[in-house]
Parts: structure tokens; C-alpha cells; sequence
């Protein structure tokens, strides 16, 4: 009897997190990667830009890499691909044609050269040693996203990529016939979008968004401002179709906004480019013949939506018969922001639609509930792993195959990092590799920490004061006066009196700890700081960063 | 004709906002101000704790102020007395018992002194020289809520308190014939509470929730661990009956869930003091004879319930057959510690329930749509103003009380120190006093500004970097290397080589400066600044704030 070597599989990002995906598959000397995102961090991770993939794992094993794999242009699975890049050697980056655009975009605004491409489609396939790839076309918020097929020596294994079935899309339909054969033939694991597990039912249509977008657009005489996600073409290319039918023009503002437009009238996904017009045109049209579309979805500060609500856009003005569209969802986290600009565009007495129950100008790329089951029962694999998402939604998926005919000891919930091992016509959990979180701040990768963050926290709470003393270490005497700087703390030209008590208590102590101690640069700092934040805490409540600065001056005068 | 003086209404607070609840009436020299709240900063007030009222109107006209009445004990209503009281003279507090329970705790432990109250009921009446006031009691998520009638010498305002209509509540029935009563006889103006006016329908009712946490409680063979609210005593009251009913202890953690209970027992509201045991005696029970009441519905990190699950409690840790129970709602800005605490306990393997459409766990405070119809209907006001909301929440509730009958030129919106007059049989604005935002931080009280707060969330970005440097003013020369430390913005250990660029730069924008200008510590400072930004920013991508400390040394050597 043969015995066959091992294959495995391992999520150095993706589990128990909504972002940066990136799913290893390694038999013996080769290794094809899946997806390299970035994860956008949230509240407590104060300053950082991104979070990427610990890439330990493929530096030790970079002469084994034989292609990185994208399955779709969304940041969460592209946005780490400068990163790596900078870090290891990538021979091939396999991608469909649009998120290859967007990574060449990225890569040219950093500066990066690359340019081993290879642009994949439903009928691609790629062959190595021990594996042969598929790709399979699905549905999901911006076109070209593929599922990905790998079969290895241990058997198949189906990545759904990000999906949901959408029975009347605007693009092409999943190729599910092509789903069904795979699934007929065998699936030895199944890697699947757990986004959405825990929401119920399925989700809605594009057409049926695009059904009330094109209401909304028709009927309303003034102008339409519409705010959405710059990925979703489809959407896009919908709305542009719309405007010609009822003869609007259209006004772009926002940079993502500019760039996907510009993306797709190349690949042919918008097809007319006079619909297209700049905003000092618009002044010459009737407001029933213009359509601002524009980003902001998120109430970011500095898009284009919250400038325009907040009175500050160079190039327009609200009007009170406008008409504003969120054709989008809050981004968990960011419900707060996009109630402000809300509020301000109340305030300016325009109408606002937003995405509700009674309101379908919003639709999901991810699959639901049902959806996942139609994905398990189509494939119907030996073995489940659910994937993309927080741990509660694995945890849920698990549940929702469990229901679907997946045995429970065969269904996987595992954390990055973990090594799932397919073996002996078996998959399991044995070992781990480095999976961490790596800091982008900046253009600096990895040099933030968590005392940095601490700081910024700390900083961000009650702010630094910095204590300069002039100390002659010889005659162990204050040379002049303490003197007290504060940033985040107080406003010290207001509160004069409160720094006066504070520069004393600080004379205070010094003079004690030069009385009675030996000079000792250290030991005088922690002196400062442990008697310094217990006084400033009782009189003013708050804690702020004590940085004392001491000034040594040698002089025996 | 007799004319009789003006009666004014004005929002120091609650107006464009859910928090610091005070709407002050004045008619000639009397004052009467009701409720003093704080509101809660969301994330960009970093540091803040508490926004109050400008009270430069009260300070004013301190002397005609004749009571601060209180509708109910949430800290949006009460939060503010602390500093109301310290800044000015109220001559006596009318409040309903458990208000003034939670006042008084409340001013223990910030040492105010204060014993002027009087306490509030259904059948209670102030009489001053221009003003007749009635209290009706309302249902609201805490005991003793009452909605405030003022009888002016220009007609009848009805405030409705925060208030929900509940026909099967917990506690008394809202008096809903008294409402009628006062409707029936007239209402010049009535202000109501808008917090659920975006919400469309019923609010379920606090007996719905209790059948199903009666349902989940009697079920579940191990501990059972309930978040909630701790102002929320009905709940309370009834998770302990419940908790009696199947034999099972209640183990209390979290300080104010604490206090609540300790209020409630005092005020006959729980009656039977032995449910309840401490950490250690549960130790001797079976698991499914013990119930966890704590705090932290909101993922807050020091919390009970943040600390169960992170499993540094010091007096309980999780077993696998807990079952964690959220009777509770996120408040907005609070989803995501939410759901990582979530995520935290189903990795701990315990069964978590959060309320859903589902699952009725919890419920509302506060009227929705159709509730607010009621209330509208039932006071038949000639004017009408919508109170406590952020501003799509009013303006939704004007157009509620539009099809209620109200004609839109008598329904105000309005925002904070928008002077409502009442004068000849009409309601108006006119005029407008200071009411703005004053943050308290710590136990100091508006020594902070919009400085200090940007200073806060500069260095929460990209740290502070402060650059030392010892000047001979005399020579012009630096006297030694310039010296940087840095907090928030890198780990300076372990960059070394960044730090040593950093201090080179330094020296050599320093000796630039001095071979050619004339020193000025003003200036050099802000040389260092303009030059070492952008080359920091080029070489990191970062921009921290920059503190040079100039020592300077004036000597001829």
C-alpha cells in the first residue's frame, strides 16, 4: 500500500476576525497561498493603519511558494499583497482581471515593481507538482470573485471564497452547474464564507436593490446625491444606466470613487462615458438632471458625503430639495459617524434614505443562512471548515453544516495559525504555526507594540505632562525652578495655578529624594513619577503621562 | 384686556442629542428647571467623562430659580446635580423616592452636602407664585418615573418624562386617566420624550420579556449568568423572583448592580433579602442552584461580566455549562466590546443569548411610534415639541404628531437655548440663550477645550516626540547631541537606527538655524517643528506631535 505524504491546510488570518484572509495550503515542498487582506482596525488599536498577517511561517518556508492565489479585489484580500511582496518573493500572483487592476494600482502608488501576473477566469487552471486548481465564477459585491478548487494528493479541497447566491444578479450568474460536478466527484474539505451565519434567511437580490434605487432615482425632482461602496461596481453600473434612462448626468467625487469608475469604463463594465460630467458642468443642468455619486458610506470624516454635509466641499453646496442615498450598511463600528452626518443632513433639511426592512436600496455580498446550506448541500463534503469571520460566526456556520448532514467530529472550527492536516483519507487539527497580529502604522511595518498602543491610549485619556528639571548632581541641588509642559492635559496658560501647585510638588520632591539619596538619574525619575501621579490624580481626577526630563549639570561651583 | 407676561421654555440640554437632559421655564421671576443629566461622550471626546450644561443662564438669573424637579433616576436625568449644585444655589430638589435615593448616594460620595428634598408623587403638587405643577406617574425602565405638568399663566406644558405605554408593566400602570383628564382640559404645549420615534410599531412589553427569561431560567441545568442594566430594577426585581420560583441563589457582582439591589431591598421593591448569597456559599450548591446577576451589558472593560470572560474575575471563573444570558440592548458606539466579549465567551464554550427578534430578553424604555401616537392623541396639545433626541429623532417625531393632527406650524423643532415663548395664546421661538457643550473631566470642570482635545487625539494617532536640546545662547552652539524620547510613537529601544536619523536631523536643522539667525527660543522652537515634521512623516509615514525643550545655558566659555 501507498502511503501518501501529508497535506495542510493552515489560516495565518481570517479566523475569528472579519479580514485579513490569507489560507495556506502546503504539500510537501509546495505551497500556494489564497488571499492576502488587511484587516482595518478598530477603535482600541488607536493610530494603526492596518493589521496584517504574522508571515513567519512563509519566510521559513519561502522556497516552497508556488504562487499566491486572489480570489477576489476587496481589501480584505488584497490589501496585504504590498506587504508581502516587500517581505518575500511571490513567483506568480494569480487574480481575476479586476482585482489584478486594483492590485497594480496599489502596488504602483507605493512604488512597487511587480509584474508576474497571470488573470484567471471560470475555465482556468493551474498545475504544479501535487496540485491542480480550478476556479469557479461566484456572486459577491464586486465582480470577478471566484471560488478556488484545489485538488491534492489527500483529495479536494473547495474554497468558496467571499459569496452568495443571487438567482437574478446584474453580472453573470454563479457557475453552480460547474459546483455541482465538483461537488458529485468528491470533496474531501470544504473552506466556507462565514460572514453572515449569523443572520437568517436569504439575502436580497441585487435586482431587487437596483428595482428601488431606480424608483427613488426616477421620482425624485431634485438632484440625487448617492452614496456607496466604490466596490461595488454593479451597483455602479446600475445607477449610471439608470441616470441615462431618466436623463441625468452624473458628478463623481470621492478618489476610490473616481478610480473604480475609471477601472471599469477600461474593462468595458460601464460602457458610456458621456454620462459622465464634471460639477462646474452640472451648474448648467437642471437639478432633476444631475446625480451626485460620491463616498462616504461610513460617515469617514474626510470622504466626500461628509464634506458635502458639513458644509466644507469646495465644489457643491446642499440644496434643500436634495435627495441623499445610503445604498450601503454600517460597517460594524461605525454606526456613530454615519448618524452625524445623518443628523447634519436633517439639519440642512434635505431627505435622506437610508438601508432598512421597508427599504431595499442595500444588499449584502455574503451569503445567509439558507445560502450557506444551498453552498454545503451542492458540495457536500466529507469534511467543514468554516472560514471569514469572527468566532461566532464559525462557531454558527459549524451549527448551520451540522444541520446539513456534516457529522459533528467532522466539522472544524479552528483559530489561525492551527494546522489542519489531511491524511490517510482523514483532516484534523494537529499543531500550530506563528499567527499573530503585525501593525501597520504609517509606511513602518511591526514597530508598534502594545506598550505604544498603551501610551496612545493613556495619551488619548488624560494626556503627557513632562516634568524638565536642571539637577546639579554634584551639589545635589535643583538648579532653577521645575518647569512643567502639558499636552492633553490641561490648557496651561488657562490654568496657571493649578501647573504653579504642580511645579512646587515636584520642587517637593526632589528636594527630598537629593536630601536624602545618593544622585541617581533612574531612581530620581521613578521617585518623581510614583509621588507625582497619586497628587495629580487627587486634585484633578485624571492620570496623565508623567514624563520627568532631568537636565544633569556637573559643576561644583 | 389684561396682558399677562411671557412663560419661557428653554433646553440647556436634550435637544440634538440622547443625554444631559434640562429644560428650564421661566415667567417673570420664577424659575423652575427640570432634570439636570449628563451625557456620555462617544469616542472622540477622548478622555472626557461627562458632558454637562452651560449654565450660564441659571448663573444669571440665580436668584429667581425656584426648584429643580426631577423626573426619574437615569444618570441622563440626574448625572448633572453634582455640578449643579456646586455652581449654583437650588433652593430644594423635588424628586420621586428612588431618584432621590440614587441623588443622595450620588452626593455622598462626592461629599456635597445637601438635604433640601422633597419627594415626588402621583398625587403631589408644587404651587409657586405663577406655577401649578402635577406629576403623573409614567412606565419607564426604572421605578418612580412621573411625567411633570406645569400650569403657567399662559396655558398648560405637559413634559412627558422619559416614558413607553406598557398595558401589562411590571410595576403600577402608567395613570393614564389622570393624562386624559389634563388633556381633556386643555394643553398649550406638549414636549415628549423622541428617543424611539425612528422605531415604527409597539414596544414590547417588560412582562414578554420576563415569560421568556422565566422560560430560559427554568430550563438550563447549569449556572445561569445575567447581564443587565442595573437601573433597571422591575427586571431585577423579577429575575429574583423568578430565581426563588426554581430554587436558585442569586451571587451579585458589579458595583452599582450592587448598590441598585441594596436600594431596592430598602425600598420594599425586592422583599426577600436571603435569595441572595456571596461567591463563596455558592461554591456548596449544585450549578443549576445558582444565578450570577452582574453588570456589563455594554462590554465595558473593567465590568463584571468583561471580567468573567476574560477570566480575570477574582471569584468566579466560567465552566462549560454556563449559560450567559444579555438582558440587555447595545447602546449605539458600544457594538464591537460587545461582541468581543461575545466572542471571548463562546470560546470559553459557553451558550450565550442576546436579545433578537426572536427573543424577547429584553426591552425598551422608551415609547415607538405608535406609543408616541397615544400620547399625542391623548394630551390633544395645541402646540407640540418634541424633546430628548438627537435631531433626525425630533424631526421624525414632528412629522409623527403631523398625522396625529398637530398642524406642522404649531409642531417646534428646536435646538438647546432656543427661547420657546408662550405669549397671547401662541407658542414660539424667539431668541436664544448660551447652551453648549462643557466637558468634565476628572473631578475639573471646563479646563478643558477643543485644544486639549485635539492635542488628545493627535498623540492617540501618532504618539508625541519630544526633542531635548541644551543651547549655549551665548556661543550659539548645541552643547551636547540632541536628546529624543518618544511615548506613543515608536518603541525607541528597539529602533535604534530610526532615533539616531531622528537626533541627526535635529543637530543639523539647530546649526542651520543658529550660523544664520539671531537665537530665539520662540523661534528655534518652531524652526525644529516646521522642519522635522514633514521628514519624520516622509521617513514613517507618521506625524506625532513635537515638543522641543530648549534648554538654554548662558555661558562665555
Amino acid at each position: 500500500m501507498n502511503t501518501i505524504d501529508e497535506t495542510s491546510v493552515i489560516a495565518l488570518g481570517g479566523l475569528g476576525e472579519v479580514g485579513k484572509n490569507m489560507y495556506v495550503i502546503t504539500h510537501n515542498n509546495e505551497i500556494l497561498i489564497i488571499d492576502a487582506g488587511v484587516l482595518f482596525p478598530e477603535g482600541d488599536l488607536l493610530g494603526i493603519d492596518f493589521v496584517i498577517q504574522d508571515i513567519t511561517y512563509l519566510k521559513q518556508n519561502q522556497n516552497k511558494i508556488k504562487a499566491l492565489i486572489i480570489t477576489h479585489g476587496h481589501e480584505d484580500h488584497i490589501g496585504g499583497i504590498p506587504f508581502l511582496l516587500q517581505a518575500i518573493n511571490i513567483p506568480k500572483i494569480y487574480a481575476p482581471k479586476i482585482a489584478a487592476d486594483l492590485i497594480k494600482k496599489k502596488l504602483d502608488e507605493r512604488n512597487i515593481f511587480y509584474e508576474n501576473y497571470e488573470i484567471i477566469d471560470n475555465d482556468y487552471t493551474i498545475k504544479t507538482k501535487y496540485f491542480n486548481v480550478e476556479f469557479i465564477n461566484t456572486t459577491h459585491s464586486i465582480p470577478d470573485s471566484y471560488a478556488v478548487v484545489i485538488h491534492t494528493p489527500n483529495g479536494t479541497i473547495f474554497q468558496t471564497g467571499d459569496f452568495k447566491f443571487d438567482l437574478t444578479p446584474i453580472g453573470p450568474m454563479a457557475d453552480i452547474h460547474k459546483m455541482a460536478k465538483i461537488g458529485n466527484k468528491g470533496v474531501k474539505l470544504l473552506l466556507s464564507d462565514s460572514t453572515n451565519a449569523l443572520s437568517e434567511g436569504f439575502s436580497k437580490s441585487e435586482s431587487s436593490v437596483d428595482g428601488t434605487l431606480n424608483d427613488i432615482i426616477s421620482r425624485h425632482y431634485g438632484r440625487v446625491i448617492i452614496a456607496t461602496f466604490a466596490s461595488n461596481i454593479f451597483r455602479i453600473k446600475h445607477i449610471v444606466e439608470t441616470c441615462k434612462q431618466y436623463n441625468r448626468k452624473i458628478v463623481v467625487f470621492g478618489r476610490s470613487m473616481e478610480n473604480t469608475i475609471e477601472l471599469a469604463l477600461n474593462n468595458g463594465l460601464i460602457e458610456d462615458r458621456s454620462q459622465f460630467i464634471d460639477a462646474n458642468q452640472s451648474k448648467n443642468l437642471k437639478r432633476n438632471e444631475v446625480c451626485i455619486l460620491c463616498t462616504g458610506t461610513q460617515g469617514e470624516p474626510l470622504a466626500a458625503l461628509s464634506r458635502i454635509a458639513n458644509g466644507v466641499h469646495k465644489q457643491i453646496s446642499l440644496l434643500n430639495d436634495d435627495l441623499v442615498i445610503f445604498s450601503s450598511s454600517a460597517i460594524p463600528g461605525n454606526a456613530d459617524s454615519i448618524n452625524k452626518i445623518i443628523n447634519k443632513l436633517y439639519l440642512k433639511g434635505v431627505k435622506v434614505f437610508t438601508n432598512s426592512e421597508f427599504n431595499d436600496i442595500h444588499t449584502s455580498g455574503h451569503a445567509k443562512e439558507e445560502e450557506l446550506k444551498w453552498m454545503i448541500r451542492i458540495i457536500k463534503p466529507e469534511y467543514f471548515m468554516p472560514i471569514h469571520g469572527e468566532y461566532r460566526m464559525l462557531k454558527k456556520h459549524g451549527q448551520i453544516a451540522s444541520v446539513c448532514g456534516i457529522s459533528s467530529e467532522n466539522i472544524i472550527i479552528a483559530e489561525n495559525g492551527d494546522v489542519i492536516k489531511l491524511k490517510n483519507g482523514k483532516v484534523y487539527k494537529e499543531g500550530k504555526e506563528a499567527a499573530g497580529d503585525v501593525y501597520v502604522d504609517g509606511s513602518r511595518i511591526g514597530d508598534i507594540g502594545s506598550i505604544v498602543i498603551k501610551d496612545r491610549k493613556l495619551m488619548s485619556q488624560d494626556g503627557i505632562l513632562i516634568a524638565i528639571l536642571n539637577v546639579n548632581t554634584l551639589t545635589r541641588k535643583l538648579l532653577i525652578k521645575p518647569n512643567v509642559i502639558a499636552r492633553g492635559f490641561i490648557m496651561v496658560n488657562e490654568n496657571q495655578e493649578l501647573i504653579n501647585k504642580i511645579e512646587l510638588k515636584i520642587s517637593q520632591i526632589v528636594y527630598d529624594f537629593l536630601s536624602k539619596s545618593i544622585y541617581n538619574h533612574t531612581d530620581l525619575k521613578n521617585q518623581i513619577i510614583f509621588e507625582l501621579l497619586p497628587y495629580i490624580n487627587e486634585i484633578t481626577g485624571r492620570k496623565p503621562i508623567i514624563l520627568p526630563v532631568i537636565m544633569e549639570i556637573n559643576q561644583a561651583i
